[in-house]
C-alpha cells in the first residue's frame, strides 16, 4: 500500500496546525507521498512586493511576475519548511516540483476566452511513476509543491489534481490510498454543521447533491479529482480534517 | 569519474550567460552534480520587500526574515529556474537543498563575537554520499542550492564549501573532479589583466602569492575549499570561466 496525502493551504498558513499535521503524517507506516497546496503566502508576498494578484472570474492569472512569486513561495518557502520539519521528525523527506527528475510533465493551458498564463494541466500518462517508486523504495518521502513543467517553463498546477494524478499513475501497479486533508471534517450535509459529515459518498448520490445545491462549489474540484482517482483504480479515497489524519472519520468516496 | 561543478552568482544573474553555461554543463559526459550560488537576487528581493540586508564587517547576517528570503530565492527561484532549463536541454536535473533526502547535515555557526544567525558549517563526515550516488546511478543530475540543515532549521551555507564538501565525501570511493566556475578566466597573476591566468598553482606558490598580496581576498575561500578537496582525494580541481566550461584553460590546483 502507498499512501498519498494532500494538504491544503489553510493548514500551511498555521504553524501549529502544520506541525501537528506533519507529526501525524510522519507516523503513517506505509510508503507515503505528500502534496501541499499554496495557501495565501503567495498573495501576501505579492502584496509585500507591490504586485497586485490578477484575478479573472475569481481565478488567479499566473503571469510571469506571478509565476516567479509562486515558485519562490511554493517550491522555496513552503516546500522547504515542510521538508525541514519532516527531517526534524526523522522522516526522510525530499522536496520536489514536477520539473525535478521530470516527474510531472504538463501542458500549458491553451488560451481560449481567458489566458490563465503559466498554468499547467498534468499529462497523467507521462507521470514518471517509476521514479516515484524508486524514491519510495530507497526510503525517501517525496513532498510535492503544486508546480509542473512543460520542458520550457514551470507551470502553476492545482494541488488536488496533482495528488489525484500521482494516485492514478501509481494505481496500475500498486495499492494506493489517497487522502485529501483540509480544515473541515469531511463532505458536509450542512455546511453550517461541522458534525454533519457524510461518511460514505457514492457518485450517484453526489450528483443528486450537486443538483440540489448542497455541495459547496469549493468542494467540487476535490471531489472530481477524488473520483477520477477512484475510477482509475485507487483503492481508497478519503476527504478529512487535517488534524484527524490518523483517526477514523471523514468522508470516503465510493463509486 | 564524477564531475562536480560550482557556478557563482554573477552567472546566475545573467540569463544569457546562465543558459550558455547550462548548455555546456548538460554536455558533460560523466555523471555530474551542480552547485549554484546565490547571487544578488536575494538582496534585490530583500529591498523590494523593504528588508534591509544586515551586514557586519562585510558579511551577511542571516536573521529569520533573511533566511526566508534566501530560501525563497535560492531553493525556489534560482534552483527551479536551473532545473527547468536543464530539463529543456534533456538533462534530468533534480533540485535539492541539503535538507532534502538529508544529504547535507550542518552545524549552526556558534555565536562568538558575531552572531551570523542561520548560517551552517557543513558536517562533512555526515554527508550522505550514497544517496548522491543513488541519484547519479539512476541518471539524475543533482542541483544543489547553498542551503544545509541541522534537523531544526535550514541554514545558509557557502556554495564553494558545499561543492568541496561533496567532492570530499565522494572522493573516498570515486574519482572526482571539481570545477569552480566564475566570471574570470582563472586565478590571475595581475587582477587587471584577464589573460594573466596561472595555469598550474601549487600550494607553496599560493602561500607566497598570498604573502605578497597578489591573490585577491575574494578568491581565498574558493582556493581554500579547492585545496581541501584536493588534499582529501579529489583527482582534479580547477578554477575557470563559466563560459569556458568545456574548453581548456583556467587554473588547475596542485598540491
Amino acid at each position: 500500500m502507498i499512501t498519498i496525502v494532500k494538504v491544503g493551504g489553510n493548514v500551511i498558513n498555521d504553524d501549529l496546525l502544520l506541525k501537528k499535521f506533519l507529526r501525524d503524517f510522519s507516523q503513517i507506516q506505509t510508503p507515503k507521498i505528500l502534496i501541499h497546496g499554496g495557501g495565501k503566502l503567495a498573495s501576501d508576498l505579492s502584496l509585500k512586493m507591490g504586485v497586485t494578484p490578477k484575478m479573472i472570474d475569481g481565478r488567479r492569472i499566473t503571469d510571469e511576475e506571478t509565476l516567479d512569486i509562486i515558485v519562490m513561495t511554493y517550491a522555496g518557502l513552503i516546500n522547504k519548511r515542510i521538508v525541514t520539519i519532516l527531517q526534524s521528525l526523522d522522516c526522510n523527506a525530499i522536496g520536489l516540483t514536477g520539473a525535478d527528475a521530470n516527474i510531472i510533465p504538463a501542458t500549458k493551458r491553451p488560451v481560449n476566452n481567458i489566458n490563465y498564463g503559466f498554468v499547467g494541466d498534468v499529462n497523467v500518462d507521462e507521470i514518471n511513476g517509476s521514479q516515484i517508486l524508486n524514491f519510495l523504495s530507497s526510503g525517501l518521502i517525496p513532498v510535492f509543491s503544486p508546480l509542473t513543467h512543460n520542458y520550457k517553463t514551470l507551470l502553476n498546477t492545482n494541488a488536488d489534481t496533482i495528488a489525484a494524478s500521482i494516485a492514478i499513475a501509481l494505481s496500475s501497479k500498486n495499492d494506493v490510498q489517497l487522502i485529501y486533508c483540509f480544515e473541515k471534517n469531511g463532505v458536509l450535509n450542512d455546511i453550517n454543521d461541522p458534525d454533519s459529515v457524510i461518511s460514505d459518498l457514492n457518485y450517484p448520490e453526489l450528483e443528486k447533491m450537486i443538483k440540489n445545491g448542497i455541495i459547496h462549489t469549493g468542494m467540487l474540484p476535490k471531489l472530481e479529482n477524488g473520483y477520477n482517482a477512484l475510477k482509475a483504480g485507487a483503492i481508497n479515497v478519503k476527504i478529512k480534517n487535517s488534524n484527524q489524519l490518523l483517526e477514523h472519520g471523514g468522508t470516503e468516496l465510493k463509486l
